[in-house]
């Protein structure tokens, strides 16, 4: 079998960008080599190998029609020069975790499943954890085959290009049927490890979080001729956006964030006819990131578009106890990130995230990082919540 | 032979824009299929037809090196989305006019040229008059060969794909020596001509402007984990460089526009790792110019680079004079909008500008106007500026 390290050499090499990190766009040759990798990991061990209505990858360990399976895995793609840990390790840990519980010896009474989500990041679509949303239906099809990258080019056609059928999307109570409870094992995205001086942590909940686009119109002309009292800049608006929300998060304890920005047609002599930003804020409750996205509305002027929005979501509290029991006591942390498994507890799967350290807590960023030694013990940790999962099936 | 408004509806659907407008970024299957479009009209013309080491095109009427000539002219690409006067105006009217002159029966003394400068806009390698500053030596050729487009295709590179040469790059005596006079025709970029109700002006002089890159890093990182307080997110100085260019211009009366800015990697759930942005500043006078960008470079913390730098320029006044003698006392005008004959004029060629009235004074935009018969009238101004241009090279 293979095992962890060679599997994670194995993809090492896939999706590097050449500025540095990894860019995984979901459907993009990477990402179909690494979805291919994945194929054949699975049928190395001999699991069941299957492809989900909306992109998201199977592989099960015994007949997962018998009985609601546990499941764990996470996703391959990445956000654009993100680094090699968010997404990969959870399903490198996952595959390693049943090879684990296999040469243990274990004979699981229910099936046990790895799942790789469909475009997790929405780096490219713009629309985060496509595959879990459509898959329970928090994500309408129709919305998501019109989803467009910066080409123009839609979900839709993406997938027809990638040979599948976008007219399958949409909730999938077949699939979902097969999930009596989600682990997702996921490189920590801050330094709460860190400072508890622990390898690996669960997870008690996701704080709410969201993506609005800010449209700001303008009027193209020329930038050495036009007077400044004659323009209408786009760009000026925005400027105060960028400024509005640290100021507007700041007062409210939450993050606010503009990582991304489209400026049409971007000339540098010219002013540009308009400016799209995209605002991705989170807080500790859901009304602070509601007015915070208003008040920046209104001190704007920008026409506001919800992209998407993750509702406050606490993991299944029993499950994780026993976790962190079945861990020798590692610490319960809360997060800002978005995940899988936050799509799939506010469906009402029971679920629940195993954390890895991360020595800088630096994430979707090439400088991302997982020491080895705390990827072997998050693998472990795997396999025990794996294990204690299958054995409170059999209460 | 092919009259304007032939000529006009020729290249109307070359390099349009499916989002609005014209985006002929120079070396482009646009650009290359405009040039083509003038080598057969100077074939049509029986013109003799040559493009010198730099990529500058011309269609000489008599032999270029029996005298200096008088040239006119101006360029085909565009800004992008950009409108259909800017550049192709002067060259269809150069045209146009030297039919006007041939069909008077004059038979010039010297030679007349028709120019297309190469690359006018700098649209696609950031440098605006590549081709002019390139043969008066304005531009180092190693420079120029080093200019890379957002895809990092260098201008070396393009060059080669386009059959060209880039090691003939550089200042070319040969070809300077053949202008004795350099008139350009060009929309107006602002509204002048309509307040003087004119169809057509001449051009005092350029104020001075140039264009400044700003770079400013940070460090890449998580949007929903990353604390406040421990992010270094370079989007936020370069927002302030937005609102404080404005500030810093109208205090100086002078113009600061960013058209353009590249976000890296630009995610929407991460701070960006670095932010570029491009200042383009212009003013009265060269040292409010450089106060503003000193200014901005303390107040931002950004890393400067100067892209490109145009001194105040003053056309030739006993030129610019007796053109507008020739057109009937024609408004004379300044502009902040840089020209070939500006780049021209600075390196001591006697240059002059006709100005065509632009209803909305919109340009660097899909609504760029002119009306037709304001065209036409420049036509005939044209060929009355070079009438009167050939007759001062009898005296």
């Amino acid at each position: 079998m293979t095992t962890f390290d060679q599997m994670w050499d194995a993809i090492a090499e896939v999706g590097r960008d050449p500025r540095g990190g990894y860019t995984r766009d979901a459907w993009s040759a990477a990402d179909l080599e690494l979805r291919e990798w994945f194929r054949q990991e699975a049928h190395r061990r001999g699991l069941a190998y299957h492809e989900d209505r909306n992109g998201n990858q199977w592989a099960w360990w015994g007949d997962p029609d018998a009985a609601p399976g546990v499941v764990t895995g996470s996703h391959l793609d990445s956000v654009r020069r993100g680094g090699a840990y968010d997404g990969p390790l959870g399903v490198v840990s996952a595959l390693a975790a049943i090879d684990t519980l296999r040469e243990s010896g274990i004979r699981p009474v229910r099936p046990v499943g790895v799942v790789v989500f469909a475009d997790e990041e929405g780096a490219r679509f713009g629309v985060p954890c496509v595959g879990s949303r459509l898959l329970t239906g928090a994500l309408h099809p129709d919305a998501a085959r019109a989803l467009a990258d910066d080409d123009g080019v839609t979900l839709a056609d993406a997938l027809r290009r990638a040979g599948r059928d976008p007219g399958g999307l949409g909730r999938d109570e077949e699939t979902l049927r097969r999930i009596g409870v989600f682990v997702e094992l996921h490189v920590e995205q801050g330094r709460s490890l860190v400072h508890h001086d622990a390898p690996v942590g669960v997870a008690s909940g996701i704080r709410p979080h969201g993506r609005w686009r800010f449209d700001f119109r303008g009027r193209a002309d020329h930038a050495g001729t036009t007077r400044l009292e004659d323009r209408d800049d786009p760009m000026l608006p925005f400027a105060r956006l960028v400024c509005a929300a640290r100021d507007a998060a700041r007062r409210r304890g939450a993050l606010a964030t503009v990582g991304r920005v489209r400026v049409d047609p971007g000339n540098a002599n010219a002013i540009p006819g308009a400016v799209s930003a995209w605002l991705d804020a989170r807080g500790p409750a859901e009304a602070a990131v509601h007015s915070l996205v208003e008040e920046l509305a209104e001190a704007t002027g920008g026409r506001v578009t919800r992209e998407s929005w993750s509702p406050a979501v606490e993991f299944d509290r029993a499950l994780r106890d026993r976790l962190a029991e079945a861990l020798g006591g590692a610490p319960v942390l809360d997060t800002g990130a978005g995940h899988d498994a936050g799509i799939l507890a506010a469906a009402g799967i029971p679920s629940a995230m195993v954390f890895v350290r991360n020595p800088t807590g630096i994430s979707h960023s090439p400088e991302e990082h997982a020491e080895r030694a705390d990827c072997h013990a998050g693998v472990r940790a795997l396999s025990a919540a794996l294990r204690s999962a299958l054995e409170e099936g059999c209460r």
